[in-house]
């Protein structure tokens, strides 16, 4: 039986920030829900996943994935709860997880090649963790280690923001294959939850300083692999270290996503010809058709009990604006998700 | 019958460069000709390598290869003959290449791994040949291209320093390959010599303005591989212009050795992440065991008479500081190599 809702609620870009998104970058739009066609299905969206990459989506011009149109709903991974269903593959109460953007109520084709709906299991792990460990944060992590990192045992592994959605993942990942692994995170109470619920080796608080002194103490024998979620100085110090043949997986830049000024390139690059090492991006879409395939391996570890996530969650779709600016700020402690509505 | 020269003659590093080296950087020293020891062979050197890496090697500090040291003559590659023999391995008049550095006469073990002693044939290529297609440059461009960069037939592979010795192989072993092939050069008859000499497809001429519009132009799908030699605002252009999966090889970086200021790091580095590309430092070194491969593959190319090369022959010993200069200036055209003595 479809839910009785007769209006949606929406943030909708209105305009391109400079800097760090202020109220004035968003609209919150009221509409009525249309009746659903054939072949549609409508969900209700109960987790939001607030992620770094979302600023870059809100730029102008061509990067991995089009930016969000000025006046379109605000693109934002979800999980939710089938509300109403004209499609044979989907029933009422299933939840499923896609690109259900800011928004209460997702409505769009259920074979929609482009934003593909999948069903998940609230038995495997709380909805929240759909978002994390066992979404895209987990799969970004799992192949862009396994696959762009390649670490074998023994080498040491280094991820920045360790703490976060994506390096949380990666350092257990990385431990489960018999590497030394070290953090990056800010603060002494992420560096902690790093070691002791993570299960990392070492982890280097930025915040304390400059972060040469503890690249020198925890990773004597250098850095075999950098999974890079910040860029900026930490980059470059990184780069001060690296063994030969490192892999440098660049997943992302949040030190520079605010940016008003250029881009922060990393001056200390040649030390990947001393070292013959290598820099190299990452995009977890290319991934897509093996997401299955790391889903069963985080899944099994879940079960094992030998893998943790946390998440961060902030209730109510109004605070959109003002949660989003927590990642810029380093407030959030574990993945960031946005709770819309009860499941 | 050996030569009966009792003296050698040879630039050592006096003090360590800031910027570009000047002459107070460089003592000439005269030294007495000790008689051989058993095993050892003496070499005539006639032509040296003239290279933007020897800058590196003048610096302190952990690199590729340990630094130069005060007082110790100056590494460079060279040919020579052999003038003295006490190894059953080498004879008086056969040509050899090796580690010989800025002096008139080298005086070594025939069988130093470190340094190892290599018999050429002066029948295939002139000597100044062998410092460049047949020599360290044209292994590092084959090599550096092959396994590195790894151009499919059809892809656009672009080089830079095109007129220079490794460029100008890069270049010809891309079009061997099947590639699109467009070089950046300092100048009109540098790009007039990469195109109608070099068969390049196209050249663009970095004197003449930003490199931009010349890489849309002659680059219309992208760039594939970027065999990057100067680094610098030229690999930041790049940047904006390369294809998803493209691979840039970091051989050097001769806009940025001479430096008094920190290196200028990519600013363009995150579109590695939008294009999952690839950026790799090599060293040529790591191929030695591969050598003859390379050799015996240009070599082919040069029989077949499809292959060019192009040297910058300056004469005499004493004018090594001046001749060294003209690399950082792009004065040279073609492989820059110091003749010593008469073959």
């Amino acid at each position: 039986m479809p839910d009785t809702v007769q209006t949606n609620q929406q943030f909708r870009l209105a305009s391109r920030p400079v800097g760090l998104p202020t109220d004035a970058n968003w609209q919150l739009s009221d509409e009525a829900l249309a009746p659903l066609e054939d072949g549609q299905v409508r969900v209700k969206v109960l987790y939001l996943s607030l992620d770094p990459a979302m600023r870059g989506w809100m730029n102008e011009g061509k990067s991995y994935i089009r930016p969000v149109a000025i006046g379109e709903v605000m693109r934002a991974g979800a999980v939710g709860v089938v509300a109403e269903s004209r499609s044979p593959r989907f029933t009422v109460g299933e939840h499923v997880s896609g690109g259900f953007g800011v928004q209460r109520y997702w409505t769009g084709a259920a074979d929609d090649k482009a934003n593909p709906l999948v069903k998940i299991d609230p038995a495997l792990a709380p909805l929240p963790a759909w978002l994390n460990v066992l979404g895209m944060p987990g799969m970004t992590a799992y192949f862009g280690l396994t696959d762009i990192g390649q670490p074998k045992a023994g080498e040491t592994v280094l991820v920045s923001a360790a703490a976060g959605a994506v390096g949380a993942t990666v350092g257990q990942v990385a431990k489960h294959l018999g590497c030394r692994v070290v953090g990056i995170a800010g603060g002494a109470d992420k560096c902690r939850f790093v070691v002791e619920e993570l299960g990392f080796d070492a982890c280097i608080d930025y915040k304390e300083g400059a972060i040469g002194p503890g690249l020198k103490q925890h990773c004597p024998n250098g850095v075999d692999v950098y999974f890079d979620n910040v860029g900026g100085e930490i980059l470059d110090a990184v780069l001060t270290r690296i063994n030969m043949k490192a892999r440098i997986v660049i997943c992302g830049a949040i030190s520079q996503y605010n940016n008003t000024t250029p881009v922060r390139g990393p001056a200390n690059y040649l030390s990947l010809l001393v070292n013959r090492a290598r820099m190299e991006g990452m995009v977890v879409f290319d991934y897509a058709q093996r997401y299955p395939e790391g889903v069963a391996k985080l899944a099994q570890w879940l079960r094992e009990g030998s893998f943790k996530h946390r998440e961060h969650v902030v209730e109510g779709l109004e605070n959109f604006p003002s949660a989003l600016l927590m990642l810029f700020e380093g407030k959030n402690f574990g993945k960031l998700v946005l709770k819309i509505a009860e499941a």
